[in-house]
C-alpha cells in the first residue's frame, strides 16, 4: 500500500475509547474516520466523521464501510477474524493483519506463539476436562490461574486456584469454554512495552511502563518503570522479534511480568494501542495513537521519544467526581461515556512528575 | 454558570481549523461538540458530534442549535454580533461575551478601547471622505496602511501608503467600506501573547511567542520570543487589564509591534484561540485550545507552563507536499481541507528545538 493522503478515510472496527483516542490521532494528521460497531452514538462515534452502526459478522454493512475507508484497523482484539477477513476479500487494506488478531485472541495460541519465539512464559496447560485440570493443578501445586481461551478481560473470565479444593468450582464457573491454566510466578511487578512497526518494517519501541493492578484492572502505569538495563533488553528483544514475526502493522503491546532477579516472563499481548500507554500522549514526541494511525496509513513512524516522568491513573466509575479532574492541574482525558457502571474505564489522569532525567 | 458536567455539549460557531481543534480539545475533555456554519462537511464538523449548516442569522436553526448545546462559543471574530445576542435572548450562555467581538471587529473600536486603557497604538485615523485621507496621509508622511475597520484578516482588505500618489488609489481600492489610517510603526518585530480568563476570573499568561509573517500571513511563530523583561512585563499587563475590562472568557490574544527600545504598541486582538499559539499545543501542560474550552465550560484554568523551547511553522497551500510532512519528525497537524487554494493555511509543524532552560 502506498501512503495514504491527508483527507484520505480510515475506517476502525470497535467504537470505545481507544476507537476515540485513535479517531483523534487521526484527524489531526488531516485524516477523515469512519467508526463501524454494534453500538449508536458512541465514544468514538461522537469524534468521527461517520458512524456505521451494525453486527461484524452484516457482510452489508461491512462491505458499505469498505466503499468509504481507504485503510482498516480495529481498536480491540476481539473483533471476530471472519471480520478482517471478509473485508480482506473485498480487497480492503487492514492492518494489522488478522494473524496477530487470531494469536492474541486465544491465550494457548498466544502461549505456543511466545513459547515458538524462544520467549518464556509462565507455565500454562490446555484444559479440556476436570480431569486435565486435576492434573495440572497439582503439578504447578494448586496455585495459578483458571482462564477461559477467548474473551477474557479486566479480570474476566478467571477463577484462581489456591488449592485442592478450588479445582471442581473453578472448572464449573468458566463453563464449556475452552480453558488454560496458568502457573502463578512470584514476580516482582508487571511491566508493559509498547511497540509501533511501520509497513516498511521499521521499528519504534516506546520505554517499558510499570503497572499496577487494582481488582484486576490497570489502575496506574509510570514510566520510567525502574528495570535493570537487562531486563529492558529482554523485553525490548522479545517485543522486536514478535514485530517482526507477525510483520506486524500499527501498534501493539506486550504485557511482562519482571520477577525479582530481572528475568522476564511474557504475560499477555494485546494487538492494539494500550491502557498502559496512555502516557506516550503527554510524555512523548509521538504518541501510541499518533503511531498506529502513521504505521497503518502506511506512513512512516514518528519518534517514541520521552521528555518526561510520567504517571498515568485509570478513572474508573468515580468519574462522577468529575469536578475534582477538572480542578486538578494534571492532564485530563474523559471519554465522553454517559453511563456509569462499576469498573467502567471513564477517563484517565496523567502527570507529568520531572523533566527526564 | 455552574461548571459544565462531561458529557455537557459545545456548541462552536465557525468551522475552520480552529474550530476542529477546538472541538478535538473539548472531546478529549469528555464534551460532545456542535458545530454551527454555513458550510458543509467541514474541517471542525468532521470531528464534531454534529454539524449544523446554516446561514448565522437563520434564527430557525439557531434556535435549533441553542436548544442542542449547553454553552455557546466561537472559532473566529466575524461571526455577527446578532447571532451571539440572538443566542443570549434565548437565555444560551455564550462565552466570550459579545463585547468583545463587537471591538474586536471592527479597527478603530478596538484602538480607542487599547487607547482607553492606556495601551499604546500606531497613530491612526478615522477616515470618512478621501480629503480626510489626504490630510492623514500628509501627517504620518505618507508611511501608513489604509485598512477597512471591519472584515479584513491575512493582508486582506488593506492598501499601503507610501507617497501622496497611492492616497487616491488606495481610497477608490477599498470601496464604501468605513476606514481607518494606521501611521507605519517601525518595529523591530511582532510578538503575540495569548490570554485565558476563567468565569471565576482568575487568568492564565502564555509566555509571548515572536512571530515571522510572509505576504502578510503568519508563517512562523517561535517560543520563546526573546524579549526584555520589561516588554514581557508590559505585554503581560497590557493583556491583563484588556481581559479584565471584558470580564473575558475563554482565550483571547493580542499582537504587539516590538520596537528596538523594548517598547510596545498593541497591533491589534482576536477574540479567540490564534494561529501565534498553536505552538502551546506541544510546548505546555495545557494547550490553548484546552484552555479556552476549561474557560467556556466554567472549569478551572489548566498551567500554561511550557516546557520546550519551540518553534511553529504554518503550511499554506503547499500542503499538497503531504509526503514531506509525513517523514519528519516534528508534530504534523493538518487541517483536512480538500480544496488547496492560494494562502490558505493547510496545516502546521510545530518542532520542539530544546527543553525549557
Amino acid at each position: 500500500m502506498s501512503p495514504l493522503k491527508p483527507t484520505s478515510t480510515i475506517g476502525i472496527l470497535g467504537s470505545g475509547q481507544l476507537g476515540r483516542m485513535l479517531a483523534q490521532a487521526a484527524a489531526t494528521l488531516g485524516f477523515d474516520v469512519v467508526i463501524f460497531s454494534p453500538d449508536k452514538d458512541t465514544p468514538a462515534g461522537r469524534v468521527a466523521k461517520e458512524e456505521i452502526t451494525a453486527d461484524y459478522l452484516d457482510e452489508v454493512m461491512l462491505k458499505r464501510f469498505a466503499e468509504k475507508v481507504d485503510v482498516v484497523t480495529y481498536e480491540f482484539e476481539n473483533i471476530p477474524v471472519e471480520t478482517v477477513s471478509y473485508l480482506q476479500s473485498l480487497k480492503q487494506n487492514c492492518f494489522p493483519s488478522p494473524k496477530a488478531l487470531n494469536i492474541s485472541q486465544d491465550r494457548l495460541k498466544e502461549k505456543k506463539f511466545f513459547g515458538y519465539l524462544g520467549i518464556e512464559t509462565a507455565p500454562y496447560f490446555e484444559i479440556i476436562s476436570l480431569q486435565d485440570l486435576q492434573n495440572a493443578a497439582e503439578e504447578i501445586n494448586y496455585n495459578g490461574v483458571l482462564k477461559t481461551c477467548r474473551d477474557g478481560y479486566d479480570g474476566k473470565g478467571q477463577a484462581r486456584i489456591k488449592s485442592a479444593g478450588d479445582v471442581a468450582p473453578a472448572f464449573q464457573d468458566l463453563g464449556a469454554a475452552d480453558k488454560i491454566l496458568e502457573g502463578f510466578v512470584p514476580f516482582d511487578f508487571e511491566a508493559s512495552v509498547i511497540c509501533a512497526r511501520a509497513i516498511d518494517g521499521s521499528v519504534e519501541l516506546f520505554e517499558p511502563a510499570r503497572n499496577i493492578h487494582k481488582n484486576g484492572i490497570l489502575h496506574r502505569s509510570i514510566c520510567p518503570a525502574g528495570v535493570l538495563d537487562k531486563t529492558l533488553n529482554a523485553m525490548n528483544e522479545a517485543v522486536t522479534a514478535i514485530a517482526a514475526k507477525l510483520e506486524y502493522v500499527g501498534v501493539f503491546a506486550v504485557e511482562f511480568f519482571v520477577m525479582e532477579d530481572g528475568d522476564i516472563i511474557a504475560n499477555e499481548m494485546a494487538p492494539r494501542v494500550h491502557n498502559s500507554g496512555h502516557w506516550t500522549v503527554e510524555a512523548c514526541d509521538t504518541s501510541q495513537f499518533e503511531q498506529h494511525i502513521r504505521g497503518v496509513a502506511g506512513w512512516s513512524l514518528g519518534s517514541a521519544e520521552r521528555h518526561f516522568d510520567i504517571e498515568m491513573t485509570n478513572i474508573l466509575e468515580d468519574a462522577k467526581q468529575w469536578q475534582t479532574y477538572a480542578e486538578t492541574d494534571a492532564a485530563l482525558t474523559l471519554y465522553g461515556k454517559r453511563e456509569i457502571r462499576a469498573g467502567r474505564k471513564m477517563g484517565h489522569i496523567t502527570k507529568r512528575l520531572a523533566p527526564k532525567m
